[in-house]
């Protein structure tokens, strides 16, 4: 005879995404609930409330991480779910909330059916993922990783002027180091994907292998300013006709590189940016991302030959590396759980990498980490029309508790 | 026994152009004065008294132009020698001035020689030729051969919220509208080239035919933004690609047409302009110059056409004239005594276009008219490293005089 399997509910999840959507929501059914602003203030004190609620133990930490234990069997690291509270400006009702709430849901599914879990179940609110109002994202977890210095964190500054530490400590959410999350048997992050795949392909989950790496790059190209109409064709430097030269090269040479290889060149400015003078400068970026350092090897050796291009329009080319990272890899069993639990459920899924950055992958670095993604209608994150179908968000939640489950059936 | 020839004083133009550009001058020796600003009153009221100390009588019409007249024997229409004496914001000593001055230091060398003009000698300092703080440029002499409306132009208003009208007024130079320029013998502009074809072909002087047509369009192109790090190549509509592939499409079909042909992307603006974000937008302006109407004519096709470029990586493409203007030809019989005088006088010269507007092009619609063009150090204007050799200024006066005297000559 077959097991039944436990299930959330999924109404009250809908129902609690609506309701934390309420703290910040917007003219056109977005969120702006910017990291230590009055709307993030009122959603933490919500959530604290509602796992209190259910007898978990709330903690808070230094850089104002919450952690909401609900007490295991065995006083044992902690599973771990969670996310994020905090939105960009004009963001969406799921990037981020939809992680924590993950947690929240798995944890009252547990209580309803008076299962005590054998190790502590921990959902945990990062603070400031979006780097939105105070840089850098993932600034929390950047911290608890040992990537970025507390002290430099707290003097982050908004365009107020306000910085990350005394608005930490205005809105009361300085708790103790030693509250840090420091251990855990397992850390499960649930977000929306941000990209058009798994909706295209008509999948419910994506199991998160990493989060891949990236390079960026600026480029800046020097010419000669001169008046539009004086100037024979023959006798400029233009700097925007090189920069059509350049454009041209990197997309022909990474193109071909991989077809998982993703490059963008999003900011371009040229100046002096007058219809009727050849611009002396244009400088703009590309960034690239992929799972293979090799690969991006590859993108930053052509990156760098630009200055010897040939077809320069007598430009100078210079280069700057703004900044990289490498590819975090997720943990090998958590995301065979993962997948099992997807398949067990009857849910369409695949194995795919993540773009974008998140918490988890700064917490891989000392705890065994995976990620799910759900759809993104689309394809549209951080802006008001972000939508992921509720019945969606509710089969992510159950492949958590379904893994959650395995986890705690293992941990015995 | 050849006659010797009558030459200007080419020291006293250089310390005059030197103690005009003592009206707002800047820290690196260019100038700074804008229509109707303080500076530009000052120099107005010099240049006033050196006309008079000449016996010249000197009118301002309700547009604020300063017509100084040397009386003739004959009460006829005069002959019209003039440029402007306002400058752009930090722009050189030469552009506009070095027109005026040719007149004063043409009137000085035939009082110096007491030479009774047959017709009057006019200088004329046109108000507000650059634009630069009440728009349009080419204001005053807009309106006097009724290109501009002038209750629209006393209306133009600068960043400060202040009228032309009331400027004018406040700097005490409103006149009567019956002295506006009606009729002349002739009109002659010497300016600088603002191009580098001159200095790049070691030629003094410059035959100005024309004043060449141009058209102006701003080409938007529209895709979908979305983030760098997650969408697939192949589900981007990346507007910074698109427009990459038109930029190149424009270039391969306007290069061609004719080798005269300038054409400058002056302008481009991308959206959101955002390093991770792929551009959903993309605003750039192509403006085009040449004298042959049915080149301009093919440019306009070609740019007209990018909408339905099939190379467009999903996004939509629309083109808005800006602006155009025709070509403006200067009178030929001017045109072969400038010419002539500037073989006579044994200085290298060439017959060649005017890629930039100037106030002689609106006169020239009713009145004789023709330009001189000598040397941009640099192809540079508009800017405090404009120059000109001084014996180019002075070769360039002494080819106005001779011309002058040709003319006087034939009116006899």
């Amino acid at each position: 005879m077959q097991q039944q399997k436990l299930l959330i509910n999924g109404q009250r999840l809908k129902d609690e995404l609506e309701r934390f959507a309420d703290y910040g929501r917007t003219e056109n059914n977005g969120v702006t609930r910017l990291s230590l602003s009055e709307e993030d203030r009122l959603v933490r004190d919500y959530f604290r409330s509602c796992c209190e609620e259910l007898g978990m133990t709330v903690k808070i930490d230094d850089m104002g991480c919450m952690y909401a234990t609900l007490e295991g069997i065995e006083d044992k690291p902690p599973i771990l779910i969670g996310s994020h509270l905090d939105s960009v400006k004009k963001g969406g009702r799921f990037d981020g909330v939809l992680g924590v709430l993950a947690g929240l849901e798995v944890v009252r599914t547990l209580v309803d059916h008076n299962i005590k879990p054998q190790v502590p179940i921990t959902i945990v609110n990062f603070t400031n993922e979006e780097g939105a109002r105070f840089e850098p994202s993932m600034m929390a977890s950047g911290v608890l990783s040992g990537k970025f210095e507390k002290t430099k964190m707290l003097n982050s500054m908004d365009t107020e002027g306000n910085t990350f530490g005394e608005t930490l400590q205005a809105i009361g959410y300085v708790g103790d180091k030693s509250n840090r999350l420091k251990e855990g048997h397992a850390f499960l992050e649930l977000h929306i994907e941000q990209g058009p795949v798994l909706e295209q392909e008509s999948l419910s989950i994506g199991v998160v292998e990493c989060v891949v790496g990236m390079c960026c790059y600026e480029i800046e190209v020097n010419g000669k300013s001169n008046h539009a109409g004086t100037t024979p064709m023959t006798m400029r430097n233009d700097a925007l006709f090189a920069t059509n030269h350049l454009l041209t090269e990197l997309r022909e040479k990474l193109a071909p590189l991989d077809q998982e290889l993703v490059f963008t060149m999003g900011r371009i400015n040229a100046y002096p940016n007058i219809h009727t003078v050849i611009p002396n400068k244009v400088v703009f970026t590309v960034e690239a991302r992929h799972k293979n350092p090799e690969i991006i090897q590859r993108v930053e050796e052509i990156i760098q030959s630009l200055p010897n291009y040939p077809n320069n329009e007598g430009c100078e080319v210079k280069t700057t590396k703004l900044w990289g990272r490498d590819t975090v890899w997720f943990d090998k069993n958590i995301c065979s759980m993962l997948e099992q639990s997807a398949n067990n459920l009857g849910y369409s899924n695949k194995r795919m990498v993540s773009g974008a950055g998140h918490d988890a992958q700064f917490i891989a670095s000392y705890i065994p980490t995976a990620m799910l993604f759900v759809q993104s209608i689309d394809g549209k994150s951080h802006c008001e029309e972000e939508f992921t179908p509720y019945e969606d968000c509710e089969k992510g939640v159950n492949v958590l508790l379904d893994t959650v489950l395995n986890i705690l059936a293992k941990s015995c």
